[in-house]
């Protein structure tokens, strides 16, 4: 099995891969013209930028960004560069849609309100892409604010959308967690009826190319120790990339415990539309922006090539 | 206000206030006499072991242990050592029991059962007291594990018996952050509703010697830097002590999260009935064991001379 490693290693997959056009909604603003300056520069996009073109044209002057090749649509309300952005997305020009200087609410409306076009049968749901410190792989852990609280039938919409992002990023055969307050089936704790459900359609898994398994708790997940320590077998324990939450509570609390506390990256990605949406905050450092628009770069091509 | 930086300055207030009586149910277990011998050994507690005798010895013999001035009550079965740790704390001998080699919830059975006559009016809750790498103070985060999804009277009592184990352990005014995946009440959100009603019962807090504020995503309640950025003000904004979670699932894989990747560590008490119940597990290294027991020693210690 290929796992994902680093950043580091999806960046040069993402430079191989591309360029990839992408799209950048309300491009005003210093940290996502950075991010996108040197994806283009290290060849894994291709940007158009719609925003304030003098504003975008002074940053790029104060701090010295190379913006050549990038075509600047001027459209300076936040609101209104997002539904241009989504009609680029619409109109094939760009395959990827990038949140700039916009909330991302406003964002995502943009991107699923029907007029846009860009919906689809499939679930929208939240996936983000962690690199941990001292962690030896990649996590992708969902869903972390689309989904508040999904039904059976969505968490396994969830399931599906976080093995093809998995998938597409460079995992070959994703493992699965599905995490709860614990190890096993209990009356007590519904979703762990739930998990055993979703991990019973492993048939539909294997078809998807991944391996489901739970409930786990998240250190039995993905501590080869801590499983065999708790005697959980098979092929998931302990060595999950996908980590599945059992509600919105439960995965922001998580996600924000190994960002906050162990210091881990969270490359923020909306999937299930006909493109892949890239949320990175301007809290996120710079690298943090640069992964968040590779991935989505990455995605985008890899969905295309299969 | 005081606040409680360090296991450090813990174990030396434990053994200030020491040496608290305890009891160890079912002491066979070489971590859990290891912790208890060096507890004894710097004065923390006197403990007396129920559990199987010529184990505890050969354990003893085997790991050099000293176990001088530690009465044994010979009871090999698990349960009926569990059942005989309670009528000791019953009859007013020891005031802490510890859970040795024995499962938590027949730990806990034994300890909340009628019969064992400790359990009070207050409901009996989960407190994890975690030291956090790099991190400047010991967070309180309840409840990961004995009330599994509270209702809003069961979070009040949530709520203050965690402020009770803070202020017990040291922390003169404890800052208590409830949690949600929102830093705002949202109606989608329930718990956050939930959360600002029991915000409001400000004078309740103030009479119980805290400050109780949310909801908050966990960085802004840990955060000086992030409460700022996110433009939240008031006195548990980034300043927070005791971390309260929506529901046991968030709270688990909360901790999880903080224990795994960020090499945290969890000394976890069970508060609510007439003595503090030590949960902690033999997977927890020496330490942490050691930490656990001086929590409860110095709760009990606190709690009886207030």
């Amino acid at each position: 099995m290929t796992v994902l490693r680093s950043y580091d290693e999806m960046l040069q997959a993402a430079a191989q891969a591309g360029p990839v056009p992408v799209v950048i909604a309300a491009a005003h603003e210093h940290e996502v013209l950075l991010a996108a300056s040197e994806a283009q520069s290290r060849g894994i996009v291709r940007a158009t930028l719609v925003g304030d073109k003098s504003a975008i044209q002074r940053m790029a002057r104060e701090h010295r960004l190379d913006l050549a090749g990038m075509p600047i649509v001027d459209e300076p309300d936040h609101r209104a560069a997002a539904n241009r952005a989504m009609e680029i997305v619409a109109s094939g020009e760009a395959r990827v849609a990038v949140k700039g200087q916009v909330q991302t609410p406003v964002f995502l409306h943009a991107a699923l309100r029907r007029e846009a076009g860009l919906r689809t049968e499939r679930l929208v749901t939240h996936v983000g892409v962690f690199e941990v410190p001292g962690f030896d792989r990649l996590l992708f852990i969902t869903d972390g604010g689309v989904v508040l609280f999904p039904t059976l039938e969505q968490k396994v919409e969830i399931v599906s959308n976080a093995i093809a992002v998995a998938r597409g990023l460079g995992v070959s055969t994703p493992r699965v967690a599905l995490l709860a307050a614990a190890d096993e089936v209990l009356d007590e704790l519904p979703v762990t009826v739930e998990i055993a459900t979703i991990v019973a359609l492993q048939e539909r898994w294997q078809a998807e190319g991944a391996i489901v398994g739970g409930p786990f708790l998240l250190d039995t997940a993905v501590s080869p120790d801590i499983a065999r320590a708790r005697q959980r077998g098979g092929r998931v324990a302990g060595q999950a990339e996908v980590l599945v939450g059992p509600d919105v509570q439960s995965v922001n609390t998580m996600a924000k415990g190994i960002t906050y506390f162990a210091g881990g990256r969270m490359a923020g990605l909306v999937v299930g539309a006909r493109v892949p949406l890239v949320v990175g905050s301007r809290a996120d450092p710079p690298r943090t922006r640069l992964v968040c628009i590779a991935a989505g770069a990455l995605l985008a091509a890899r969905t295309l090539a299969s």
